[in-house]
């Protein structure tokens, strides 16, 4: 188990990355309470679990084994559509009338979505409770679960509401990992192929070197990959934990990924997978621009194609690059970008014109729509 | 004019309390804004108004002259049914539509609720933007627009979800006051009569030799008491923010308030008068445990007396009792409830027994249903 360390301005906490976590979660959650209300502190009445009924259907008996009482489950439907105020309230009154009261506890287990959700409700429901994350899949063990952005989607774009309310510890067990499909995992590894490229050389050659492992899923791989990615997000967002500035360059693919998301209505594609093809898109970008060398830019290209296939795309690069300009990192008529340097550094530059982001959508789409990049080592499994 | 310093763990700053600040909103907002964002700062391109559509009628005019650029209004109905999250959803759908972006900020301009889910709105919106409240009662000068509490209610119970965000700063301006019913000014007194009793012996006596001039919307006493209120609140917000201990003094008179408020739905009363029988429930608890004296008691009844008449109440005893029993600063079994000690101080309970808060509920009641306290002095109006 490796046990990375969140210190922003407004909280202290660990994540616990490890395989069997789940078997033990009430004692390790015991654990961490002290550092945060005192000694001998022990679990509130009432604990909630917010989950998926596919999650809990498939993990339930393991979860619940080493609660001492039964928690009050909560369930959200999977998919993006469910990410709404409505399911908030609708969530926040069942917390009421269990008698939910400031002592309560949340414990947010699922993917990104639950993550986002069930932070969201622990942000608000009674003006702020606290809350412990158990991400279930890729994506959200190395993302959305480190950071303590929460929120849920308005019909007019994606995460517009939320909060920023950090978790009293996390606790990412690969062995959750074993039931998602191999499209989920390589999804997720976007995210961490994003990490190495902006702040991680020695994950970025990790990952070219170990694709077969880690897409066959060897528990220790997954561990080093998710480690060193929650371990960057951790530097950054404890350096940055409103975004003001060096946290922008996590966004590194968002920008054109966010517009491929929501032109497609969230449906077609999944988000590791729409940040995919926007680090490609970026990675074109950066070569134009000469932040990344055209050597630095294919051995990158190769370590995305590595975590492929994409799927494939056909969009119009016009309305792309529209959809791309109310990205809510945008500030009035500035459009931010976010570009590789080198390999393990990145920028924010505002300069970008819609001619240039028009060039790199199409040089994006032209692979997409044609050939789906295909891996060129296969996997173990 | 007053200006109060508001100093908590996570804000810095200032309310001002004087007359005719409507006047110069824009360049008094201008003043404040190094203090946050540093020098040179000025309003963003979207600034919303969230406001009612009477409080706009009666001030856009005065409110807008100071701004250079009109301001995107936001109008929210009056009265509790619209504090929900269904209005909030509209507002953030509407503020999505007009372009609102991470630097947009908002102004509450409206009595307590408007400034109750403008702060929200700004809590939320893109995970937070700020604003400023600009209190239009008297209640929301002196309490909802300090201390940084913002969010609506579920139909399970009032204000169970929200926030802690602090305006960049608030202007009270007596002026508005102009426009309250003498029923809306007295019930907002009720709460300065709190501050008195709790924390300000210099306040009650002010109180007690000055209503005349009070209740006749005197400015200067106006603001006198305005400000002694918004002070004693800064610093128990100062020394508290979020309410684990001495915070909760405040609630003084509010375990029955708002029992009294649940059960008759919201409607009967005002925020301020259910308050106000609340206090007197809470003196005579206070006289039978013998935090204060019987002579205290007469005393602190009279000063009520002076700020009524309260509305005749008929209500069940019992029921009253059940309802306060789902007060949200209960914490699992234990029922928390404030008490006065002497004149200027109060302390918090956990071992007031039903028969106990029954006995003080039904002493309420007696006189709330036979004999509506009027007040002892004619106001000047």
């Amino acid at each position: 188990m490796q046990v990375i360390r969140i210190q922003t301005p407004s909280a202290k906490y660990s994540v616990f990355a490890g395989t069997g976590l789940l078997d033990s979660l009430e004692p390790r959650m015991v654990r961490v309470l002290p550092e945060h209300y005192g000694r001998g502190s022990r679990l509130p009445k009432r604990v909630f679990v917010l989950t998926s009924p596919e999650i809990w259907n498939l993990w339930s008996k393991r979860f619940l084994a080493s609660f001492s009482a039964e928690p009050i489950i909560l369930f959200l439907s999977p998919g993006e559509t469910h990410k709404t105020l409505r399911s908030v309230e609708k969530l926040l009154r069942e917390m009421s009338k269990a008698g939910g009261d400031r002592s309560s506890l949340l414990i947010a287990f699922g993917g990104g979505i639950i993550g986002d959700v069930g932070g969201f409700l622990a942000a608000i429901y009674m003006r702020g409770i606290d809350y412990f994350q158990v991400p279930s899949t890729f994506l959200s063990q190395v993302d959305s679960s480190v950071g303590g952005k929460v929120g849920v989607n308005l019909p007019e774009g994606k995460n517009l509401v939320g909060n920023f309310h950090h978790p009293l510890a996390v606790f990412a067990d690969m062995e959750l990992l074993s039931t998602l499909s191999d499209r989920e995992l390589r999804a997720g590894l976007f995210e961490s192929v994003k990490a190495g490229i902006i702040r991680d050389r020695t994950l970025a050659r990790y990952m070219e070197e170990n694709s077969a492992k880690i897409l066959g899923r060897d528990n220790s791989a997954l561990e080093k990959v998710i480690a060193a990615s929650i371990r960057m997000k951790a530097d950054i967002v404890g350096k940055d934990e409103r975004e003001n500035g060096l946290r922008m360059i996590l966004n590194l693919g968002h920008t054109l990924g966010h517009a491929i998301e929501s032109i497609t209505g969230y449906r077609k594609l999944l988000h590791g997978e729409a940040v995919g093809w926007g680090l490609i898109a970026a990675l074109y970008l950066g070569k134009q621009r000469g932040t990344i060398t055209a050597v630095e830019f294919d051995r990158l290209m190769r370590l995305i194609y590595l975590y492929g296939p994409l799927p494939a795309l056909k969009l119009n690069a016009q309305k792309l690059v529209d959809a791309s300009a109310k990205d809510k990192k945008h500030l009035g008529n500035v459009r931010r970008f976010v570009l590789p340097v080198g390999i393990g550094d990145a920028t924010v530059v505002e300069d970008v014109s819609p001619v240039e982001l028009l060039d790199a959508a199409r040089y994006m789409l032209a692979l997409a729509k044609e050939l789906p990049p295909k891996p060129e080592a296969e996997t173990s499994r």
